[in-house]
């Protein structure tokens, strides 16, 4: 590299991954794309991982992305698959066809083919499975038999089982000896004769235990068992709490039939995380990576509930217009009371839906947390109250009006408080998802109430 | 338990989690807590793991708290520290005092000791630190001098290096005779001379290969070090696009100090996930444990710049007084162009700062980011600026002035766009958050345009 693309490089967004593709390598490879020079595409790409031809992918334009998929078609590495974002790897998907993407799945681990076809239509995923060879084919389509987001859709069915019976040195000799296993294990699970689990031995317990040892001595008896169709969410929570790498999945009879790895829960842990963030934020999903048309839609949907939103709004505004023809200055200043109640309620309502999802807020602790936001709310509304009652007397000239602002602004941070607490816990109780809806339903009642209880004070004590 | 019990137990919120305490089972604790019947609460958390007991000690209210903890403070099982939220530690190791706190420390692996002590003020650091053995003391002390949330204060120092001139049977006697190795193992590292890693080893790859095979020969040559310097975020980055268990610490001279675990990422992960959540929604971290005074000072923080933002607003509307005077309609649909542009400009302020903050988002996509925003914030102002003006022209009869909205409209939304994917790009380039400071930024831009340009249209085509 010459002195002056470091330099292009070290200007690069954020910090660049040391161990990963450099922003400026991107564009190399783009560029001998658009050249056409496939001869330099694929002696730039030749030291890149699958973890990264997947970053590869995932930066360059739509069509360009097109010329490197069939570049690569064919020595496709199946593992770029799952590392793609998921609006990227439909389209790679699709273009790698029903014959190069059933082979591909054949080469991934049951949890990652399930991941991949489980996003297919309908059509394509009948194809694709019966053109996969017929024991990956069965093992496919009985998981995707269970829910979406369920523990058997994040299971890999290779696992490890033995007797409690064994001695250790029999566990080992079976693990050096077997060669179907899976790639990565590091607990092995111990069942009874009826296949279900009784308890679990990590894989430095067994080299660190003497051979001689029985099984049903050495192992850990605490094992938590997740059942096939328990919400992916609680899977996370499980491995979360208990610090777990790998744990068993059982079917409605208790046998075992898969196990559940970390890296697995770390995916699901980022996607619960972003959907909270998303929706609060009143976006469906991250669509980075959606297309142009697909945005606009997905995110108008959503504006038409802060339309709705603002028209109750301007109702309430229309029902005072003659006192704002009476005394314009109203207009001024009755967005700041909305505008206050509006953020102070959304501050209790994200930290509301957060605790709800961790679990850190139920039933036994409601009151109390509905009694701190209240408090807070009384607080945070009088020093605002107060602090904006002297700013706007004082540049409005009006010491009146603007304690009817500071008393309006108390009100409506109050019931900001108390609805931004309450609306969640009780969505969460319709098991409906707050993050969606308390925002929304919050600011409506915050800014129908803002203006509503300024502008009514106004005409009652100004007019 | 009576069936009265259980229809209790279901109303609880969310769902229970089934390997964990009820939240009925917290409410007898609390009964039990209140009666003052140490044996009855003694009897009710037999049952219950260090995790369990963290949960409740969470759910407790301040007082009970308290007392709870003196009753289990003989033997307190130092694993519950770890597990409790941060507010609520800090509580619980403040009533346990230095000589109770130095001997659970003692039992705690060192990245757990770590995140303990970091936490504590200056003196009683101090005085725990010297209350503690030597030799536990001298590893806290130096892992301290590193910055905090850097990858030293996330790694324990227990870690298994073998030279590369082993075979791999003698590595599993070595793993089996010694003694005072690490509890959790997942892979072993293969070190020079010098102590630098130069490859690794899986347990399970370990178990499985010859026991007179070499380990230069059996080694995974591509392991990712990771320098002490390294910031936390990063450490996650790369545990989770390379489905890493665990990786090898190196100094500044490359010598391995320790290692990382995933459990360890796992944390970082939520934590970093959920101070986006927090910061784009304006509260600075979850309070939900803090206190109500610390809750509404740092809230309050926060809502100054709502304040400011709001004032700002009010200064625009105020210089256009005069024509709301002449035309109080005017007051009504100002709000919708300002709450429109508001709301539509953080969707893309959210999915830019996540895009930032997962990569997604580099120089070399840069523009086409940008122009896509641009273009939906083109095809949504079209769509609700036609909607808008409709609507309003109808219900206000008054057709030139829907025309004025649905031209607003358009320009407002098109710069929420443009400045909702700039400002976060922008503001990361000067090394700041952007979850922090984008959002107030563009809300008042957006809020001022808002208003500006639809009095200031309307003045000028209908007065």
């Amino acid at each position: 590299m010459s002195e002056e693309e470091l330099d292009d490089n070290k200007e690069a967004l954020g910090e660049e991954d040391p161990y990963g593709v450099s922003q400026e390598q991107i564009r190399q490879i783009e560029e001998a794309l658009e050249e056409e020079r496939p001869k330099r595409v694929r002696e730039l790409i030749e030291p890149l991982d699958a973890q990264n031809t997947a970053v590869v992918i995932e930066y360059l334009p739509a069509q360009l992305r097109q010329d490197f998929v069939e570049l690569i078609r064919v020595q496709f590495d199946p593992h770029i698959l799952p590392e793609l974002e998921e609006n990227v790897r439909d389209d790679v998907v699709s273009q790698l066809g029903v014959k190069d993407l059933a082979a591909a799945l054949a080469n991934l681990e049951s949890d990652d083919s399930v991941a991949l076809v489980e996003h297919l239509d309908e059509d394509m995923r009948l194809e694709v499975l019966s053109s996969m060879p017929i024991s990956e084919r069965v093992i496919l389509e009985e998981v995707l038999t269970y829910p979406e987001d369920s523990a058997a859709r994040l299971m890999q069915r290779e696992v490890v089982c033995i007797p409690s019976f064994w001695t250790i040195g029999d566990a080992l000799n079976f693990l050096s000896r077997s060669s179907d296993l899976p790639k990565k294990i590091y607990d092995v699970f111990v069942v009874d004769p009826k296949h279900a689990p009784i308890g679990s031995v990590s894989l430095s317990a067994l080299l660190r235990t003497s051979k001689t040892a029985k099984i049903s001595e050495s192992m850990e008896e605490d094992v938590k068992s997740i059942s096939v169709n328990t919400d992916q969410e609680e899977v996370a929570m499980l491995f979360r709490k208990y610090n777990l790498i790998s744990a068993p999945v059982v079917d409605e009879a208790g046998r075992i039939v898969g196990m559940i790895t970390i890296d697995d829960v770390v995916d699901v842990i980022d996607e619960e995380a972003e959907e909270d963030i998303m929706r609060l934020n009143r976006v469906a999903e991250s669509d980075f990576f959606a297309p142009l048309w697909q945005t606009s839609y997905k995110r108008i949907r959503w504006l038409i509930v802060t339309m709705v939103n603002t028209l109750i709004a301007a109702g309430v505004v229309k029902y005072f217009e003659s006192s704002i023809e009476e005394l314009a200055v109203l207009a001024v200043l009755m967005p700041v009371n909305a505008a206050m109640g509006g953020n102070s309620g959304m501050q209790t309502v994200t930290v509301t839906v957060r605790a709800l999802a961790t679990r850190e807020l139920g039933l036994a602790n409601m009151w109390r947390a509905i009694n701190k936001e209240v408090g807070v709310g009384i607080l945070n509304g009088l020093f605002f109250g107060l602090v904006m009652a002297i700013i706007a007397g004082f540049w409005l000239d009006n010491p009146m009006l603007g304690g009817v602002l500071g008393v309006a602004l108390i009100f409506n941070m109050l019931w900001a408080a108390f609805a931004g607490v309450l609306l969640p816990i009780i969505i969460d109780k319709l098991d409906m998802d707050p993050a969606i809806s308390a925002g929304p339903f919050l600011t409506t009642t915050t800014d129908v109430l803002g203006y509503a209880i300024f502008l009514g004070l106004a005409s009652f004590f100004l007019l």
